[in-house]
């Protein structure tokens, strides 16, 4: 493959990319203004993976997380979003999931499909001590926004505490305990003021 | 500083960061649906380098290019977007985005400060291998953007060929001129087309 195909390959691969910043989550801004979507949260757990680098557990690789997570939604390109506290077909969102990897990971010239395949597969299977940490950082930025525009997809969701323990605490704690144990207080105090 | 009290820092970095989301570039997405924020554009940019690290000059660590790129627009939290193809006064726009490294950066523990600075600074004055490239690859996705959207900010500022192969072409060819080589002819079939 000449270099004039591998970068033509490389930029068809970029340029569909370009379509995750239309997808929305479930959360919003900070300020409330407005919903966030895929591309921007994944700019802003990237930055939250090279600032909190140092609150990871032992032999974390942050220069790899940090590319996990500029990865880790762009499935949602073809499979959507799927808010943590709505009630989902956990086997369909896989399928439709691993399907989307198989075909934009596929743009990509071989090698690089390969290794950007394999990076995607190790952050879902969240195994190894990098994709725990990526866990952690792409769970833990969302309660953060929540905090800051009072609750909104909580809200949205009717969420509960046990909830919000156990679908972003459990993989925080598995992967950064010390950011589930900065972030709980403040989660309860939310909760009590609003219960 | 403790641990918590580093951890409360980190944190105030990072929810000011969130307002990034909310300045707007003077490019469209992709599909031309809407203006860009220059949240998305790092997402993106930093895509760019973890894709086209093959293409960069010998010595370019792309794992620095990428934090660069994370990091290179959030002084436009208070300084703005400076469109690449407005009548501005640089001077100015330079003094607001030095103030705004300085509160900003000066958000996060003493050490992280002068670490990020540092990284901003070798990015702004973009005399380094990896910050040429970082420099390439933003002025490199931009034209990208248009050609897909059918050149909406060559349209909305009416830019030249001769502006263009200035203001993207001349940092580009200094970063990455590989990337350069492939895109100009793209370039000049759209101003052929449209002049």
């Amino acid at each position: 493959m000449s270099q004039t195909d591998r970068l033509d390959a490389q930029m068809a691969f970029l340029s569909e990319a370009c379509r995750l910043k239309s997808v929305t989550r479930a959360n919003t801004l900070c300020d409330g203004s407005r919903y966030e979507n895929s591309a921007e949260h994944s700019w802003h757990v990237a930055l939250y993976a090279l600032i909190l680098g140092e609150h990871a557990p032992t032999g974390v690789s942050p220069d790899r997380v940090i590319k996990m997570l500029l990865l880790h939604d762009l499935v949602e390109i073809d499979a959507g979003d799927t808010p943590l506290y709505a009630q989902t077909d956990h086997n369909a969102i896989a399928q439709a999931e691993d399907a989307a990897a198989t075909r934009l990971f596929g743009l990509l010239p071989a090698d690089q499909t390969t290794a950007l395949r394999a990076l995607w597969d190790e952050f879902e299977a969240a195994e190894t001590p990098d994709a725990r940490f990526a866990k952690a950082i792409d769970r833990f930025q969302p309660p953060n926004q929540n905090l800051a525009s009072d609750g909104t997809s909580w809200r949205d969701h009717n969420a509960t505490l046990t909830q919000v323990e156990t679908r972003v605490g459990q993989p925080i704690t598995r992967g950064a305990p010390v950011l589930w144990q900065w972030i709980l207080p403040k989660i309860r105090g939310w909760f009590a003021r609003n219960d």
